[in-house]
Formats: C-alpha cells, structure tokens, sequence
C-alpha cells in the first residue's frame, strides 16, 4: 500500500477478531520495528510479545479493556533509558526512540491488514510485575495485534494552520 | 512506494541538493503529520518550517553541521508539554506524539523523494532564540529537508533476537 494511503487507512482498532496472526506477518512487523532509527543507533529498545489466550483477566490488570485481550497478542514496547542516547543538556531519547520503532510497527501492521491501537494509559508496575520486565527495562507504550472487527471512523484533527508555523525571519 | 520498500529506503541524508521542495510535497509530508495519532487526540505538537537560504550561519547555532544548512528547509518538531495527555502516575506522552509525526513525516519525506535526518544533538537555548518559540513550546527534534546529494549506505541494526521476547508465562 502507498504510503499516503496507509496513514489514511491506519485507525485505533477497538474490536478484533480472535484470529491468529501467522508467523510470517508478526515477524514482518517487528522487522518493521527492527529497521526503525534510534538516536546514535543505541537501539535502546525492546519488544515483549505477549499471547492473549487463556491470561485476559490477567492482562486486564495492565489496561482493563476487553478488546485489549481480544486480540490474540499484545505486543509492549519498552525502552532502556540508562543506555539510550543523552543530549548534553541531559535530555534522554529513549521515548522518541521507541515511539519511531513502534511507529514503524504499527503502520507495517496497517500495511499486513492487521489492527492496532496506541496505548499509553496502561498500569506501568502492573506491567514490570506481570511481564517480569528486568530493571531498568521501561514500558512505554502498548498496542494490541490483531485482525479488526470494527471500522474506522473519520480523523478528527486540527487543521495545519493550527500545527505549523512558518518561520521566515 | 510499498511500507517494506519505504522503511528500506529512509535513511539518515548527510548531503543535500540546494533544489528547493516543491510546495505540493511539503504541503503532502505536512499532512502525513497532521494525520498522526495522538495520546488522547491532545495534537499538543507544533511544527516550525525554517528556510535556510541567507541564514545558513545562524542556523549552525542550532546545530552546526553543513549539510544541515544545505538542505533548503529545516523542520523542528516541538511539543507543547503543558497541553499532552498525562498518565495518571505522572508520564507525559509528549516526546512520544511528537515522536510518532515526525516519523509520518519523515516517512512521507522519503515516499516522495526527499531525504531527511533525525536530529537529537541540537543546541535547545540556540532553537528556542533563533526560532522565537513561545514559553511552553519545546523543540524535541529537527531535521533538514531536501532532495538527497548521498547514497544511503546499509543500516546495522541489532538481530530481531535481542529485540524482541516472546512472553509466554
């Protein structure tokens, strides 16, 4: 699919199909993933694939949604602050690092007909604790995977006026 | 260009032609950021288009490298910190929606031809100066934007094998 379209076609899936994913499509998303720039190329990130079946109340405890147990995977993209790039004034990368690789991810995805949704407001020490996240290893974002069974509704965003600035000194 | 081809394709440009960017594609890789998701639809993120011609010195204040004033446009996508989506423990998911548009646009960048380069390593004080940005309004990456002079060379990237654990309890 053309790049345009793909944005387009990209939506916050809600509804998914108990389908399984194949293994040829779950590794062409995470090469998606594997492909992604990272600052300095520090590749400060990790991917924790998780199967939905037979843990969803479980699962429920990290965000209690029945659509995100409804997928067959939940996948939990972490980041490793302590080695990730640091600008010199102190700021750490590591959240836009993983955000350009689960970016990636989630547009392969759309790309392999396959629904995801960004999810932030997860319980972060339900996760450390339920997916043994070593130390210093950060969950920063989830997405559900999995076929949709719902449909997109129209974007509703602020037009580019509002979201950029021409500067022309 | 298909998503596999296009994420092949990106890669960091470190040289550019002085060829001006047409409108109609930057109008194109600006709408591919406006579509972006973001945490809780906040769109709490600005995008400042820089024009570099006659200010190329200046503009090395900001980040001082050659081919970062060659190309004829810089784009520095800020965040609006004070105005993103909080989780309820406190984390901002700023530098994760700024994150995400720009990888649109600098994916849209590369499906149409031009080249870009993700830039951490840049002076803040120097783009909050020379950029007049409004309190509030913090820089979290740039990059140029221009028809690419270079070669990409091949990516190293990390096997799939350190990035991803498959959790199975």
């Amino acid at each position: 699919m053309d790049f345009s379209s793909l944005i387009e076609t990209r939506y916050s899936v809600r509804s998914y199909k108990p389908d399984p994913i194949e293994d040829q499509k779950l590794q062409q998303v995470l090469e998606a993933a594997r492909l992604a720039p990272t600052a300095a190329n520090r590749q400060a990130i990790q991917f924790v694939i998780v199967h939905t079946e037979g843990r969803e109340e479980e699962l429920k405890r990290i965000y209690n949604r029945d659509w995100f147990v409804q997928a067959p995977v939940a996948v939990c993209a972490c980041g490793i602050p302590a080695e990730n790039w640091v600008r010199k004034d102190g700021k750490n990368y590591n959240d836009v690092d993983v955000a350009i690789a689960m970016d990636h991810l989630i547009l392969a995805a759309a790309n392999a007909g396959l629904g995801t949704c960004w999810i932030g407001a997860f319980d972060a020490e339900a996760t450390r604790e339920l997916l043994a996240l070593p130390d210093g290893v950060e969950p920063i974002v989830f997405t559900p995977l999995g076929y949709p069974a719902d449909e997109p509704k129209p974007k509703k965003r602020k037009e580019l006026s509002e979201l950029v600035r021409y500067e022309r000194w």
